[in-house]
C-alpha cells in the first residue's frame, strides 16, 4: 500500500508549522509522528512506554514524554494548551477516546482526531465531535472491493 | 467512517457466485464474512476460537470451521481447493502469510488477500504475488491527510 496522502503534506510545509501532539508511538503513532516532523511541525509524542520510542527515525525533532495520556500533569507538560491538532493513536479506544475528550473540552484543542477500533463506537464519537479513524472498517470495505474487482475480473476471462 | 466501497458488492451479487474462505473471525473477518454471505456468495468462516463466530450475523448462511487454518487438513476440510478467493484477516501476520502461501501454492486459489500489519513486510508479500491490505498504513495516511485538510482550513480562517 503506497500512501498517495502523504504527497500532500508538501504543501503543509510551506504554509505553516503546526503544534501536534500524538499520544502513542505505536507503528501508526511513530509513522504519524516522524512525517510530521519531517514536514517541518512541532511535534510531541507521548506514551506510557519509553521503549516505544526507539520506532522515531533519528531525524525526529521533537519531544518525547513517557507517561499516562490520561493524566492532565502529562497533558499539561506536553503543552497540550498550545496545540493546534491531537491525534491519539493507542490500541485502546477508551484511552483514545478519553484523552481525545479532555484534549478538547479542557484544553481547547480546536482539532481533535482519534483512533478508534470499533465500528460500532464510531457514530458516537463523531456526535461528540470528535474525527475518527476507523481501521476496522477500512480495512473490511478493502477486502469487500477487492473481492468486487476480482469478481469482474472473472467475468471478463469467462466471457 | 462510512464505507461506500461496500455498495459496490451489490454488482456482484448480481453477476455471481463466489466460494470465499475467510481465515479469522474477528471485527474484519466477521464484518467481511457478513457482507460477503449478504451479497449471496458462499462464504466459509476458520478461527482457532469458536466463540469468535458469535459476531455472525443471524443471517449468515456461510460455514464456520473452529480450527487452525495453517494446518492442511482444516483448509482441506474448507474446501480450498474449490475457492475462488481467500482472506486472511487474524491479528497475526505471520499466520495471514503462511495461510496465504498456503492457499496459492498448494491449493491454487486465483485470489489471495492478507491483512498485513507491518508496512516494512507489504513489499515483500506483494512480490510473492499476495494481495496485502495495510490498516497500519492506511490509518497513518489518513491521519496525514486529516492534518493536511486541517492546516488548509486554519490558512483560510487566517487570510
Amino acid at each position: 500500500m503506497t500512501l498517495p496522502e502523504m504527497n500532500v503534506l508538501g504543501k503543509v510545509k510551506m504554509k505553516n508549522n503546526q503544534y501536534i501532539v500524538v499520544v502513542g508511538c505505536g507503528r501508526v503513532g511513530s509513522h504519524v509522528a516522524n512525517q510530521l516532523s519531517r514536514d517541518g511541525n512541532s511535534v510531541v509524542v507521548i506514551d506510557s512506554d519509553g521503549t516505544k520510542f526507539n520506532d522515531l527515525s533519528p531525524d525526529f525533532s521533537g519531544f518525547r514524554i513517557e507517561g499516562d495520556a490520561t493524566h492532565i500533569a502529562v497533558l499539561k507538560e506536553a503543552k497540550l494548551k498550545k496545540a493546534d491538532v491531537l491525534i491519539a493513536t493507542t490500541h485502546e479506544d477508551n484511552v483514545n477516546v478519553m484523552v481525545a475528550q479532555i484534549a478538547q473540552k479542557m484544553f481547547n484543542v480546536p482539532h481533535v482526531l482519534a483512533r478508534v477500533f470499533d465500528p460500532k463506537r464510531e457514530a458516537v464519537y463523531t456526535q461528540l465531535g470528535i474525527d475518527t479513524i476507523c481501521p476496522t472498517s477500512v480495512a473490511a470495505g478493502m477486502f469487500l472491493q477487492a473481492v468486487s474487482n476480482n469478481a469482474g475480473l472473472h467475468e471478463r476471462v469467462d466471457s
